[in-house]
């Protein structure tokens, strides 16, 4: 889940100058017009998206996985009301009532906020993953009511047929979720269950999801509620921004400490962040994306 | 919190004849149409909302407050997102950002599972109520993260200033609620504030709160959102049926087996829930209502 | 739930004298050559098992029930072994595999401890009972893991489809057990299910358990594992015999202080524990099971 | 903890032919026949239990280990019936009687997953280790009836004076376990604690444990009560091939889809786990174990 | 555990008036001089001690015994240190180091509130009572590290062996609490064992207690320790005057309204907690205590 | 947190000799005379609090300051009485009444002991920390009463104005702890706060914090209590002598066995630990300390 600006206007693009330095998300492979834009002004672009720890995580995503992860239980538990479109069914149940089902593809970031807050609501919840190691961890650390199973096309067929909540929950970094559900599994759904799929800007792990906004929520294929929209976090901003800025800030000391040269040669995370210097693109995915030419980011990092 | 059918069309009531048994909702006192119609049909009226237990409890009542206390949370969690008209403040914040603060206004059977829901998500709550009893209770039995206080206008309005959401759960059977939060208090909210009134069709305890639908559940008042849906268990009818028909069932069973009149000498419960009868009103608070002739119900339960 | 002696021998009655007072578990009406032999010896048999408080309980039965609720569950979890002819299933799966379910038939003493254990082990448990109050009050205090359901031959139809363990767990005092699991059912269970009916020695309420022993536990009927001893606790005297004389000893207490007779005027709860006194049935249920002469209990605590 | 399938026949083992890929458990170091055959095969052998990932943890042992330690206490409690030679006491006790005292030697995946049980039944649990890191994750995770305390010899020889079960869950991988229990602290123990060593098909970390299997679980000496069955995850099959099958199938995957030498090259995971290749004892443990001649494995990987 | 003023000052009598209600501890049978000043003043002393509900709990004791029961681990905690006198053991121990135990003697409102936080600090802790009702509560919503146990002599004898801290929260209203530790008891302990008696001004359950004050808290025997403040609630007089005026007011504002005697006319809690009008004393005990004429209470409330 | 001993005696020093090996708590920086006379010995001096593993953390600190995150607590909990100094509040309240507020600076060792004190007495907690990834940690792990936030100057005096008591548990090994709170920060705390800095005795993070004795362990500055004992585990020696045997007993060990030339040249973690070697100062920073020359200890590893 990443968060967006609007889309930029191009009177707003004229603001930007030489040399000046961009710290925030860009997502330049998915809109060429500000790569271009961004190209021609020469600044120095520093992509939230793209800056990586060591250990391959993408400190400045997390907090808006977080946030999205938990949204996700909240708007799911909301879109399961008849008026809604969904089952009409109460995610806890009450005393003497089974609760509801659901069902999380994924126990990275998402996937574990997720199953934090439809277990804290009483619902009956399944996490699959495909790592044993994180199914153990989360074993230890979840509440009784969350139960973890290796995820599988049967195991998922299996378990669509009773849930009443999916959420998707797959994000591979930098490429296309697989789609662990697809099109044929509605039919196999009970109608008026919610999908709601995170990481729908990245394609998402739902064949039939294709991206909203807070606007028009959702919409229904065979019976089916979708729930997808792009920016989850954009609508606590309260939290969202307290949580991002948590993230950032570190980052931007050193940044405005240092210059952003001399920060990204001492703080090694900041490097892959680099997308467009001086009118290069210096992040190769970009390049690729538009078919536009690459310049290595070494070029510019070299005393 | 009270589940009611739509109101009824006047050609439907033509098909009720006498002597027939309804066992169903009816709140007359606040439908005269009805209950004038349910007298000229000389049917036999027992209202779920007036069967009681020799301890006072209202056992048809008791299901819907279950799932109103419940979806409370849910609606209010929703409503506090800022294109709804809140804070924009996640409730359970997330790691290194506090959760949203959630103040329940009574302990009962509303207020406790707003609690639980509340809590679950990993918002910062706060049950208050007048029984000590009753909070001694929850103490034992409630997450860590619910605190109990002492329920009066101090500390009322000490709590409002810094809570995110506020939930109205209180609720004295036949009677009107008091007022808890009076308009004067808005102004010590915070803009962005979410009050959820559960009770709002019985006069609610929040002076501002008047009954909306599910169509357009909530209004503004101070900056302060008022959600107030008068019949929140009909968004999840398949819980709410189910919870109801749980409650309902060995009652009916009595009145199929036995004939309404030997299962209310049998069954004391049942006996204040006979409203009308042959065209009389036989519970004393509808005939006050509309200043009509009162029957009392003894006559008609002598062998 | 109760705990047996082995039957006595009849060289062991005639140990037994005029005036003596017997105080243990005795089971009549049970037993014709027992209540006879009784009789001849004259001697004052104040039973265990009607020992009653005011509030209809049965305070010498309840430690009983508690050691055999909680070990229904191991041995449940025993016979759900392959090679003991279970369906092979680990009661709390391990991460990555889902558990069991455990469907618990009655929310009393029995089905409660019962559902502590499975909880514990990591099932995935619902308690089936017919009291709403009850269920509540679980649903307060049980982990998450524990869900509850109203007990009806529709949802015990549907649950025992997919449940591998069945705890029989409802005896209505002095009365036969309904027979909730009735024999045509066992054919919609999978093979391998395993039933464990606590009740059994008052009728239980599967309908194809019968009384059996620790030496030959179990029996199979339509691929389905029945484990029905009839006396549970003996397997455990450590725990049992220490849990019996917390609640036997302050009645002993009193009857050595007082005699038999001054202590039943002063302690109620000790009247319809008397059964037998100076060759009188002063038990009227046993009276009737062998349709002997029965003299009321006041005849001897009067003055 | 591992699962053995049942000790090959001859004529089964004329089935396999050179060049073919036999990916399963093979233990040969305990059972020379068995190598010799695989030799004479010219098959290529790939051990499930010489699998192994940079960390040195062993991925296809885990899911076995799992299952037993989790087994551990379900049999545990039941030998500690009267009848089947145990003190007679009820793991968790009931209100008013303590529960049994669980000692669990080593904090590893057996001894975690045996804690996880034992206080789930409600038995005072003590797990041993010598790692602090580990000690301090356990209290981070575990229930509040689970301590932890160093293991040393001193500290074991104080516990199992009051300890009613103590489950052997140290294992030292490719090392015969430390004997922490030995001959001469039976003597100490109360009459029949009950004894579950878990690694007992690798020397066990009790020295008068012996296998055992399910037809013959236990045996006695000095009053204690000996569970040492050697396979014991074969008794639920449904659970443990599942679990395994997680573990296993992505490099079953791997292995189909590229062929073994291939997959190797590029999944180190699976180069210790190459035993016999072609005639030749690759694996350097299993040709000392029989004194025959060792070929490094490099010599069939290198393209 | 009572919460006590300063003794009074004779020239403070003097401000008391004839007619002038009284509202607050008093504590008559143990200072005769205030008996007598009030006597003099003949003003009306409504005695927040003796104040009484129908189901014979004392509303206005129980919020004082709550902060004890809470304060007593707190400072039972503090004085097991080494400086203080105590066996240098820290309550809840670290990874690899066993907590202290804990034994509380009775499990009512100061056992419990003391179990919750024993409990929360990760002592090993156990309850002593005879009542098993109470038993089976405690054990459905205390956390695991808490046991429950029959209380008699020969389990207090067996447990304080092995006991680091002993709390003593056995109070009989209106009754010397029993000696439940008696002075030969102490050299069982180990030294520098602490003891904590909650009830000591009103006799104890700890022979060897005896009154002392929040300046010198402790004194020691037979190298145990023993915390006896009187008045432990007014140490935290911000949490203590919250809890009782929570439970006071709602008294108060009845007296305020309607006077003393229409109060107690209508409300039945009242009428006990009167002790002396107009020079009468009006509850038996004090009268008794001092030989003093009594005067039946019903002869002020008549109209 | 470091364990001291009372400062040695000069006659006590003359009591080691050449070449002997002192295996203990040094912190030579902080006494020069110790140093002297250390370097005068010619002994081996290797100190617990610089042995060093390869993940930079120091084995031989990690149990104390165990010990005192959790002591911290018990001893704020006791200085926050009326009597003491502090604002008389009971850290966990009691029902109907708010608990306090513990604000703890730092998410490592101390702060996540005292974190669950604190939760386990039923405060309101919050967590600060600067590391995300830990907050992630605690947020799985700590009880629902634990809060995390982001540690900066803004959020720390917002927090201060409401909380009860602070815990600085901020220690940069090594290095002097930044002042988290300064002296101008006290004015906005509530009269009656409690302070305590577990770190005072290596600068603190708490500006006015100076060392403190058992004897005398706290002072007052601007009606802010401050408890700063240098020793805090001195004062729980049972628990603190284990707490640290267990993490040296397995360096004694390899020192007995080997002297402490080999292990040091077999486990790296004990390189860092020698300071002082026949009169050669060879750990850095004690010699800039005092000025003093510097051996590099490979002089004395070398074969």
């Amino acid at each position: 889940m990443i968060m967006k600006v609007k889309e930029p206007i191009e009177s707003e693009y004229k603001l930007i100058k030489a040399n000046q330095l961009l710290f925030t998300y860009f997502h330049f492979a998915s809109y060429e017009p500000l790569t271009k834009a961004m190209i021609a002004s020469k600044a120095v672009c520093l992509a939230y998206e793209t800056v990586e720890k060591a250990d391959k995580s993408l400190p400045l995503l997390i907090p808006m996985s977080e946030v999205a992860g938990r949204m996700a239980i909240q708007k799911g538990a909301n879109y399961l009301e008849k008026p809604l479109g969904g089952r009409g069914i109460l995610l806890g149940g009450v005393p003497g009532v089974l609760p509801a089902k659901v069902l999380i593809l994924g126990g990275g970031i998402v996937g574990t906020q997720a199953a934090w807050m439809a277990a804290g609501l009483g619902a009956d919840v399944t996490i699959m993953d495909v790592s044993l190691p994180r199914m153990r961890y989360l074993a230890d650390v979840m509440p009784a009511n969350v139960k973890t199973m290796m995820s599988n096309e049967y195991n998922i067929r299996e378990m669509i047929k009773t849930s009443d909540l999916v959420i998707g929950g797959v994000l591979i970094p930098g490429a296309k979720a697989p789609h662990l559900i697809t099109r044929d599994m509605l039919k196999e759904m009970k109608p008026g269950t919610v999908l709601v799929d995170v990481a729908v800007d990245q394609g998402g792990c739902i064949e039939t999801c294709k991206p909203t906004t807070h606007e028009n929520p959702t919409f229904v294929i065979d019976e089916i509620v979708h729930y997808c929209v792009a920016n989850m976090p954009g609508a606590v901003p309260y939290t969202s921004t307290l949580a991002l800025t948590n993230a950032t800030l570190p980052y931007a000391i050193q940044l405005a400490d240092k210059g952003w040269k001399k920060a990204a040669q001492q703080n090694a995370d900041l490097v892959p962040g680099l997308n467009v210097i001086n009118g290069d693109i210096v992040y190769e995915a970009v390049a690729q994306a538009f078919g536009m030419p690459y310049t290595p980011v070494e070029k510019y990092l070299a005393d």
